[in-house]
């Protein structure tokens, strides 16, 4: 089994060396294989997601992705920016399923800026199509016949699109408390009114998990006053991207929070996927010991889980990064003093 | 002076019957009348938005809108349901501005999901624009060629949009604490890109107001994180939706916000504009004198403000309500016992 490693940039490396470390302590026998993407891809190879990355992340059982962006990068014409990497797996590789769990960690309730009677209660799922809507449709600026400039693009999600995660979706709603509530603007988009009709037809399919339907302005609202209602959340590419960072806020700190994002391969014991905390590159603290490494080595964990069948070792990693933090680790963004490779050598030390 | 009254569905014709007695009280001589809109509108007339309610807001200076939808309602073809009333009213009459105030009240810090020192920090305006985006592009289902169904939306901007959106929201900040936030996805959509470009050059003619832009992922992030950080906000109008509906729910009780669209016309002394409280019509506790109607009486408010620049009678009423509030004067929404007419009474009493 082999492993794609993308540190990229800002505390990416950093982050993933700790990642690593948890890896080889588990002696699973795991093949790894690094290589550069984004911002450090574009100034080594003049492309933020250079072909030898993309095929190394192609034959690989999974990738563990750091995270892109460097604002050194920023006004680069929009092909070459860091973020169009991650874009670009997604797209390549099929990645249509985003898994964004949000769960309140033990003895963190007083980190959220929600109220900690509210904060408590969140242990949500949120899948994000990623693949299709806005994100993928055709786009650009040009000059009207009037001699105006505009800049469009166009959104739009075909029946198999939704399909396929709708199904990830109620999958996922059966392995948990069995409510599926998905997110549309159905009363304005035509994409959401098809989105909303497919996702109805698929329910026929799973009458164990309770459906139901909610607008995206509300569900932004609900998310602040009462986000313990929510189960999985089912949602397109815009939305999702909104909503699930939102719903990480909620927890507290963003340093904590893992993502996967799936495709339709499936490696010898699992799902081919990526995986990445959900937080950014930080730039400002890169290179400095300060980032929280937890979300990168939780990825780890929903790595070993979804793609390599190693729910065992999974297990494990969750399990020593929660006593960490029971054990009152915490790094700066949850107002601690623990700095990268501390938390790491803690996670090592409870494995 | 005179306006046009559009109570709607659910709990709009109560809560503007409160509204309408404090104008009465007010004593400004100005003449209303009344019309149907939304799902009244349709099981009276045929049309959620008959001609003769357009001809009467066109002809007015201004236009007091309470709540449309109505359940019965929800399986009409899309361009009977009454949502496309409000749409219809804001595309019609040109009201291109929506102005979104959302401001802790004193003493209802702990209304809030949010902790009360978070909470009580919030004084932010969103300016978002209402008469492009994705809501007014072209949008339909087809069948493909290869047989599937797609539902599309085509999403963009022009940079006169831009621009007139954008002096509005400069504008406001001059007035206010002189920074403007500006929130879009330019990392992902070209509409975006020409978005930022555009409040860009306009920034040019604001040396006195401070810039920023965020993505609108970190933005639904910060507004749970820290929303006192904002003070003016422009987006558009997807986006506008979410957030505002979102910092609407960061202030405890959308039973309080009232909301201002405006439009070019220059009425006699001010801006021609359509208010509506944000909340909807909330048909589960229609006709039970239970609605709280201070947000309808604020958007009376904000009338009087900015259509007709009745700025003394504006502050008193707001004053009233604070007044009420302040005395403990609350309803079901905030975790009182007051009805509808009960915080009507109170309001009068201390106008
Ligand atoms: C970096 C950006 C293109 C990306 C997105 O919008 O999908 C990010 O916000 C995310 O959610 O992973
Ligand atoms: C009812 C709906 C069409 C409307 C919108 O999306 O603009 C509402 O949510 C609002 O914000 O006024």
């Amino acid at each position: 089994m082999m492993i794609a490693c993308l540190p990229g940039d800002g505390i990416g490396p950093e982050i993933m060396a700790e990642a690593l470390r948890v890896l080889a302590a588990l002696d699973l026998g795991i093949e790894t294989a690094i290589a550069d993407v984004g911002g450090a891809a574009y100034k080594a190879h003049g492309h933020p997601l250079p072909p030898e990355t993309l095929e190394l992340a192609r034959t690989s059982d999974a990738v563990l992705f750091g995270a892109v962006g460097d604002p050194e990068c920023d006004n680069l014409e929009r092909h070459l920016r860091p973020e169009q990497a991650i874009l670009g797996l997604r797209s390549a590789l099929g990645l249509f399923a985003n898994l964004r769990p949000a769960t309140m960690f033990k003895g963190l309730e007083d980190m959220s800026a929600l109220k900690p009677e509210v904060a408590s209660a969140i242990d949500l799922l949120i899948v994000r199509e990623l693949n299709g809507d806005v994100y993928f449709g055709e786009k650009a600026q040009r000059v009207l016949e009037d001699g105006r400039r505009q800049g469009y693009d166009f959104m739009s999600y075909a029946e198999d699109e939704v399909r396929r995660i709708a199904h990830v979706a109620f999958r996922a709603a059966q392995g948990r408390k069995g409510k599926l509530c998905s997110v549309d603007k159905a009363n304005v988009l035509e994409t959401s009114q098809l989105w909303r009709d497919v996702v109805i037809e698929v329910a026929a399919e799973y009458p164990d998990v309770e459906l139901s339907h909610m607008y995206v302005d509300n569900a932004a609202m609900q998310l602040v006053r009462n986000p313990g209602q929510f189960d999985v959340v089912v949602t397109g590419n815009l939305f999702g991207d909104i909503l699930s960072d939102q719903a990480s806020m909620c927890v507290g700190s963003i340093g904590l929070l893992a993502s996967a994002a799936l495709g339709e391969r499936q490696t010898a014991s699992g799902t081919f996927g990526l995986y990445e905390p959900i937080h950014g590159s930080a730039p400002d603290i890169a290179g400095q010991d300060k980032a929280n490494p937890m979300a990168m080595i939780l990825s780890l964990a929903m790595l070993l889980r979804h793609s390599l069948g190693l729910e065992e070792a999974a297990v494990r990693v969750e399990k020593a990064v929660s006593q960490a933090l029971a054990d009152g680790i915490t790094g700066a963004d949850l107002g601690g003093s623990a700095g990268t490779t501390e938390v790491g050598d803690a996670v090592l030390a409870r494995l």
